[in-house]
């Protein structure tokens, strides 16, 4: 993924890559001496917020993928960004199409509330369901309360096999299916009186990241402040 | 459904209608005055058993459609109907392609065994899964065993909503979607290395049933045997 | 469609029938008599633009479901609608899905400029591409231009059939499937590097129109204007 | 390619990796050197003709993934292969989901003859449609005649935009997308009364040829002459 983002962004006119870090370089000395104005981090999820604060203290802007940020410890880096006019962007997902797809989802639902999710992912993945169907079960919800709108009735009154009907994450069905053949791929289906509208996202590669990633990269040079999600960006 | 086969089936050249029969009536008479060679039954599954046995006795050839006869009824009909070398078929699913899928499902796993199932169906369903998706994982079940193929390990390990990975029936997972704007689909995914390979079927109107039907009624003249299952005459 | 639109409007909270009106009727006498607010009109395209001067001169709101109406006659209609402050809207498709659909596409492509349009209908259908394929790729045509972005060249210089890369509509490849057991559906694909986004719209029957029609009757008797298309209403 | 196969057979229980060959190697050296059983050539098309007459001479079996061997070369290379009993396959296409795909087609249009094919490929791709496409559509055509099926008549009177309907080979029409974010891909739709049946192969990566190069590896052992296409193994 590091590597994939090091030659993407190098091709990308209006950026220039100035160092690659490694595991136990000092991030801040890097910094200093390349005058890096982000820095992109893709790496483990434990080191995330100990780096993000690293780059802000450095003068840098950070551009950081990753789920595993306490939401107590994003604040305080928005905090310390905002203070400094500094902008950042934390994003636990740099799909644009899968980003995009939650925006219309939770768009969608408040003309037509009925809908389930179907994720499909690789046979190597050990949670269920996926991160990115649970924050869209969780946007949709939100939208469709907003909206005053209620979810509609289960009407299974008998599963002959219990989990049929899926995990329900805030009144919404989450399907998932895990199998040799899928990268990461997710379905919202909305149904409706005589038809049926779905949003489908498959991803067969990790460069489906590059285009996000380098969006953020762009776009943090403006911002004066650290933002959570790309959607803020789209 | 009965309305609709009568004037589907009246359309169809080599087939000519000669009653209708509706419930009172006093069906060995119907097929004695009318010189009836087959009965199309696609009533109440409680009487299917008992219309089944009039048919017969007054030498006609049934055509029933039903889930509703119990397995021991069907081999009593079987017998009845092979000491007279008379034809028949009953049929849980009248959708040739519904049959065709189950069929090319069950020969699919032998060279692709990591599978699942996902049915989509209207609102107004009542249980879960589907009765054709159970069918489909038994016969996928069977075919894998007979082909001594293990089926793959579930790699989820935390499952954050119950329900997420689907219903199992013999190791294969079933997903259960319950929306408006679907009357009855059917997905069957394989997954390989780099690859899926679906089978799907949308239903849309139960004019779907009437191919089969027709076909049913065709080739049970040159029966000499009660049949269960359309796959039979594919 | 008429007779549906009865059953599902009577039904309908908030909405009397008063009356139905058939050929040959006075429908200025009907509108009188039983102090109709809006007339619901989907019949015959050479009859609509006639029937909506009927329906504003006798003081009650046209809902009219038509792609027959000349552009410079729906100008007409709305210098009348506007002098007289009356509301009306004429749709060329009252499906809520589809044209969101519509909406979503055009906003997509700003962020994914290459895309394509598959339209799948019923095996009677005469034209092709569909109407609503030519209107998604007209969108998606002038949301492109305005984002100033360009159509992805075409990479094929071998074309072994002819028609194999689809009709050009406004540099939007659209691919018309011609089949029995669908009655409409659109696909509206977007590439980006590794992955793809898809929206797709399933009719099964035309009961899909019912709640776009019942919107437009609600929302008809707020406005002060007549509008063209359902879009302006969601 | 050539690299992704070497590590995956190398990793095979039963197959052992004995030599890599490049280009300009003395390839019958190599053979006669390391007791090769079994030679895997996926190069370049105009040496596959060549390779595999190396190949037999020096007493190996040529396992060769082309589309680029001439018909009359092809059968040359049988009647050699046959004289000696010695097994060889060359098949334009080591997908076993794509193979397994073109043979379910040829067989589903005996039941339902009304099909349309959707190819989905890359943005880079210089041909439409894919030579799986045109084989698919060419089985399917001789399968429907073999059946004495008639092709249905295409509805379409009016095409508003030329190539909407895609190109026609044999009777077939085949609709091909070339978009970023899509491998390969294909789906085969049948339509029929009331429901459609669809085939549908993803594929993401090229290790999807693995398996199927891998079976031939395995079978090629047991042949005593050279057959063309996967599906002879299947």
């Amino acid at each position: 993924m590091g590597q994939c983002a090091v030659s993407y962004l190098s091709a990308q006119e209006g950026i220039e890559l100035v160092a690659k870090a490694v595991k136990g370089d000092d991030l801040s000395a890097l910094i200093h001496d390349y005058k890096a104005d982000v820095v992109v981090d893709l790496t483990r999820p434990e080191a995330a917020y100990q780096n993000a604060l690293t780059i802000i203290a450095a003068g840098a802007r950070p551009v950081i993928g990753t789920t595993g940020i306490r939401e107590e410890d994003i604040i305080k880096l928005q905090t310390k960004c905002r203070s400094e006019k500094r902008g950042g962007i934390i994003a636990p997902n740099f799909s644009i199409s899968a980003v995009l797809i939650m925006k219309f989802a939770a768009e969608l639902v408040r003309h037509l509330p009925a809908v389930e999710i179907i994720e499909l992912h690789h046979d190597k993945k050990k949670d269920a369901p996926s991160g990115t169907a649970i924050k869209t079960a969780q946007m949709i919800s939100e939208a469709r309360k907003e909206a005053r709108l209620a979810a509609p009735k289960d009407p299974t009154t008998l599963e002959h096999y219990p989990g049929s009907r899926g995990g329900k994450c805030d009144d919404v069905p989450i399907h998932s299916i895990r199998l040799p053949g899928f990268l990461a791929s997710q379905e919202v289906i909305f149904g409706s009186q005589g038809e049926t509208l779905s949003l489908r996202h498959n991803s067969i590669s990790r460069d489906a990241f590059m285009p996000g990633i380098t969006l953020a990269c762009q776009r943090v040079m403006d911002l004066t402040e650290l933002v959570y999600g790309l959607e803020k960006l789209l």
